[in-house]
């Protein structure tokens, strides 16, 4: 396994790579890996003759006042846990040379997708996202990237992308994997305290009560939400930003749940901002 | 030479091309083909095994009230032209294809770079020369792309595309070619009546008597522009636009000119907007 920071370098060999035929594929995370991250290298290595891992906490997806500086880090742990997975090649650009001096050009997938949930709460995030996805893209040149499906909105904007720049790449979507408690793997978990880290498992039960009446033929969006919101604001320490039912396609609101409805939420534990998702009807 | 409509088929042959190392060079147009275009043509042919003419009237980059429904179409013509250069494919997608429904994707280059000048005067428009350029490069996966540099600041905005998306191709920059009188070649000639056609000469005069200034030892650019203005405002149709003198990287303003100065005009001759620009010191 090579560790490549220098940009040029990397895309070389990247090219090198797809003009000797091999088939690429890419899992580009922020580091401190889990084991979400590491069941999309698991995917990964199957999808792919070579499997490249990219580690770049990206600045231009954090607002002011968020996490930048102190999203967990920690590259030699990364390095190991990527050397079991498997890993052929680890990306490991500096800040400085993904967006070096007069930088200045961003992509952006306008409209519902972006403007609504994350988006709402988080303003140019997903600017941010899809600038440093076409950008990895560029210089990886994957045939296959694999995401969580843990960022919900930001799969469902970055096929959108896709699509939109027509960029040669499939994108597959993968499950969330949970603590055996339920809670969503994410590497701000970290963060929590014992007290926040109980009052969280609030959010899977929370999307599992939802499912629970949907599956039990309950339609009402509006009724399957007041009971997610009471389970979540028993919990004296959360905050919620917003629990929603969209379809799983638009993102849009839905008065009447069905097979393509999902529900999204986001609330801050203390300082740290949780998101979690589940489909209500459908089982993936 | 062939010709190909469809997006997914141009990108299979292409990725195609480039896994069997053949080197792919790229002159994006919007047809109705001239010496121009057929000097970048015939650049292309030299720089690559395979020479990729892309035809394609983008309605992205057209404001409000502008001419793209009259835009000049002659798509045997340009056939005849490209197969006489030696152009391998031919792509000419429809606008339906290219932008389908529920488009929403947009690549912006920020900045002084496209604030001023053409990105004052038409609002959008590089945004999306850069999405039309951008999603080009997907689907043709050029390793040299060709543009003329009458489009200077249309040639600037993809050289920092390319670097900040990191690209992996090459532009090149190809010198204007001039109709015997001088005046610039452009699809957008066959607008003028002969009197407009004989009053746009202005343009280019006023360019040669600035550069003829400078390089006689006047480093004043306000004096410059004074006279090169004159020049313009001496025909009774032509309506000036703009004509500046700027720093050929950054695009601003200058004071005192130097060897990367280069006067930039656009200028109404009736209905029609034509540009022309050149370097004043340097000769290239």
């Amino acid at each position: 396994m090579d560790t490549v920071s220098d940009i040029t370098e990397m895309q070389r060999r990247c090219l090198a790579l797809r003009e000797a035929g091999k088939r690429i594929a890419f899992v580009p995370t922020m580091g401190f890996l889990h084991e979400g991250h590491l069941s999309l290298l698991q995917e990964g290595r199957k999808q792919g003759d070579v499997l490249v891992l990219s580690i770049f906490v990206n600045p231009t997806q954090f607002g002011e006042g968020e996490d930048l500086d102190t999203y967990p880090r920690d590259f030699e742990r990364d390095e190991s846990l990527a050397r079991e997975a498997g890993v052929d090649l680890i990306f490991y650009p500096t800040a400085e040379t993904v967006y070096p001096a007069n930088y200045c050009s961003y992509l952006s997938v306008e409209g519902s997708l972006t403007e609504t949930l994350e988006g709402a709460c988080r303003p140019g995030h997903f600017r941010g996202v899809a600038t440093v996805v076409a950008k990895l893209f560029n210089i990886v040149q994957p045939h296959v990237a694999l995401f969580g499906r843990k960022d919900f909105q930001q799969l469902a904007m970055i096929r959108q992308m896709v699509r939109d720049f027509n960029m040669p790449v499939e994108i597959k979507g993968m499950p969330i994997i949970r603590e055996t408690d339920g809670l969503a793997m994410s590497s701000r978990n970290v963060y929590l305290s014992d007290d926040e880290r109980r009052q969280s498992l609030a959010l899977n039960q929370s999307l599992t009560l939802a499912a629970e009446l949907a599956r039990g033929g309950e339609s009402n969006a509006h009724k399957i939400l007041e009971v997610s919101l009471k389970r979540l604001t028993t919990e004296p320490d959360l905050v919620v930003d917003y629990v929603k039912i969209c379809n799983a396609d638009t993102l849009e609101d839905v008065e009447i749940v069905d097979q393509r409805s999902v529900m999204l939420l986001a609330v801050k534990a203390g300082t740290t901002r949780l998101i979690d998702n589940n489909y209500l009807i459908a089982k993936v």
